[in-house]
């Protein structure tokens, strides 16, 4: 495990909680994601791990034994399984989902109770990482921030003009205040991530056009990593949303208060909700990723993290290379059925065969997978979905 | 069951004999057809019944019960099985593949035993014939011939220049002798197909350019369906290959010398063995087929014969409907695996799912596709092959 120069890897960095919203649909990686088992409980990249379980590894280093997942009842016995030693309290249940707020915010909301220092930071599920020691400076550069009182982000240099993420409009340079909070730190801890500044602006997934403006601007992409103190991401929720920051205490008073005021509670996304409105107000900081990072968004996405076949550096093989015969073809091939794929002269293919559903289409239309799902419930097919 | 007009279909034509060769590699239907497992095995068309049991239900009204089965003893047991009612002593067992001559040959051999004047006519297990009444009628012109004492082929009109079959060049028109043998049939039965005629020259398979020169000169596809008396079989064999001829008379004889006698036979195919020398002599006629015929060569050739998909026409499915889910795509889908198959965005694909391989390809490649089971051979999967 790398040293995070946080404090050790046996404790993390003091008083810093990650919280993880393990959710999503699984539509758009179907079929090997189903509504039933998604993304994060796969093993995309071929390396032995849920998406779910490398996320938990990558986060161990910085908060220790100290991981929140927030789930769905549908996958809380998957998410207990997957983390055999996830502390039983830190495993919240939502009732039905309501987006990231009511998720992030009921971790916000318990662990101001449990300790009002606290920084938590929320990280996907289903999200892969490379370079996890630059995460981990990133991580520790943000807690700094956080400490300061500010809602702090972790920004992603876009490698495309992509129209799937929201971005983050980079303002003049941040300078951490006093480091009162890291005295506890070692030097080497303290080496600041370059270009942490203040965000002027969160903007909504933008068209083609504007995507390749704000690339060309300097535009961060927003991975929704936030990092934040539990009391200050609350008295944002207070601000913005008074009746949300009601109901989250009084879950967090009660939890058994769940099931009577989570249904009430709106869906709202912390995005749009919180960091939107705090941008305005000059309460954001964004530290720039050095780290390689994927949301896998598509099969095309997740190509890249497979194995090239041998002799044959345009396919990549998801699973058993032996499953798989091919010629002149490209693309990517997930023989997850346990049958041999054969793939004779289909440039561009995505094949994600599993047992009961096997989809064939090309990297051009990997977008409009997610309508599968759709389609197949109104065939009456709801046993694939 | 269609009146043939051959003298009534439970005795059919008198003294003719069926033989039908089922043999066949498998290859270029994989992996539908198997080597364990070949095309007349399989309900490729969705008719209900094999293409083994299509071919013997058109023969029966010729032939009634006087059908024989030349096979290889690794399919002999499926042939009893799918054909319940063929006699004992007509279904006849290759110790190894030898190719037409010696499978026919031997059919030959023993029927002249049995019926000096027997007429035999041989059709592969595993074509297509559409239209079995023109189909009867070519075969009552074709016996009418053969009794004369002639090698009759039947001769299919090519709708495109294939370079996969091999073709004939059609001589002088042919005139019926003496109707002495066809004097029991009533007088619609005595309707003579019309261009039959003279065989100058058996062609073998062509370059496209020659193929294109010889559709536009009228040259029929040889389909490998010959007509002729027992005994002038057996005395063109004596004269070309008078090792095989002997050989076949001698198992005729004993039927229990086929295993030491059979593997010294030449595997040696009857077009080039014995119709090609006898064209050159005079001695063969044509009866051009007026009947739809498909040897269903590749995926492209099956796709013709399998349902349209619901609201898209272009899109052809072998099996049960309600697995395939498409969109935006063409081409052919077998889901022969029980699983469902979803197929987005791909034009011209053939996608062949079975329970233990599955193979994705284009129309363009199907001819490739006999390629494959030498490349699973050398992966060291003859399990799929």
């Amino acid at each position: 495990m790398a040293d995070t120069g946080q404090g050790g890897e046996a404790t993390g960095i003091p008083g810093f909680y990650a919280v993880v919203p393990a959710g999503g649909s699984g539509t758009r990686l179907w079929p090997l994601s189903r509504r039933s088992s998604p993304k994060f409980l796969h093993d995309l990249t071929g390396s032995g791990q849920s998406l779910l379980q490398e996320t938990a590894a990558r986060l161990q280093p910085l908060c220790a034994q100290r991981l929140i997942v927030v789930t769905g009842q549908a996958h809380a016995a998957a998410v207990r399984a997957s983390l055999p030693s996830l502390s039983v309290d830190l495993l919240l249940v939502e009732p039905s989902p309501r987006d990231s707020l009511p998720a992030i915010g009921l971790a916000a909301a318990m662990l101001q109770r449990r300790d009002p220092e606290a920084v938590l930071g929320s990280f996907a599920a289903d999200h892969v990482i490379t370079d996890h020691e630059v995460f981990a400076r990133c991580v520790g550069t943000a807690v700094r921030a956080a400490r300061d009182g500010h809602l702090v982000t972790l920004g992603i240099t876009p490698n495309s003009p992509a129209t799937g993420f929201g971005y983050l409009k980079v303002g003049a340079a941040y300078h951490q205040s006093g480091q009162a909070h890291g005295a506890h730190l070692s030097p080497a801890s303290q080496v600041q991530e370059p270009g942490v500044a203040w965000v002027e602006e969160f903007v909504e997934k933008p068209s083609a056009e504007l995507a390749a403006r704000y690339v060309e601007a300097g535009h961060l992409w927003n991975a929704g990593m936030f990092v934040v103190q539990a009391r200050v991401l609350m008295d944002m929720i207070e601000r913005e949303q008074p009746d949300v920051a009601a109901g989250l205490r009084a879950i967090a008073a009660d939890p058994g208060a769940i099931d009577s005021i989570w249904p009430r509670l709106p869906a709202l996304s912390i995005d749009h909700a919180i960091a939107e409105p705090a941008a305005r107000q000059g309460e954001v900081v964004v530290v720039p990723a050095g780290f390689g990072w994927d949301d896998i968004g598509d099969f095309a996405s997740l190509a890249d993290h497979a194995s090239p076949a041998p002799g044959q550096p345009g396919l990549r093989i998801l699973g058993d290379q032996d499953l798989v015969i091919s010629a002149d073809s490209s693309g990517v091939i997930a023989p997850r059925g346990g049958r041999t794929v054969v793939v004779l002269g289909v440039p561009d293919a995505v094949v994600i065969d599993t047992p009961d559903a096997i989809l064939i289409t090309t990297k051009d239309r990997v977008q409009d997978v997610k309508t599968i799902v759709g389609i197949l419930s109104s065939h009456g097919r709801e046993d694939l979905t």
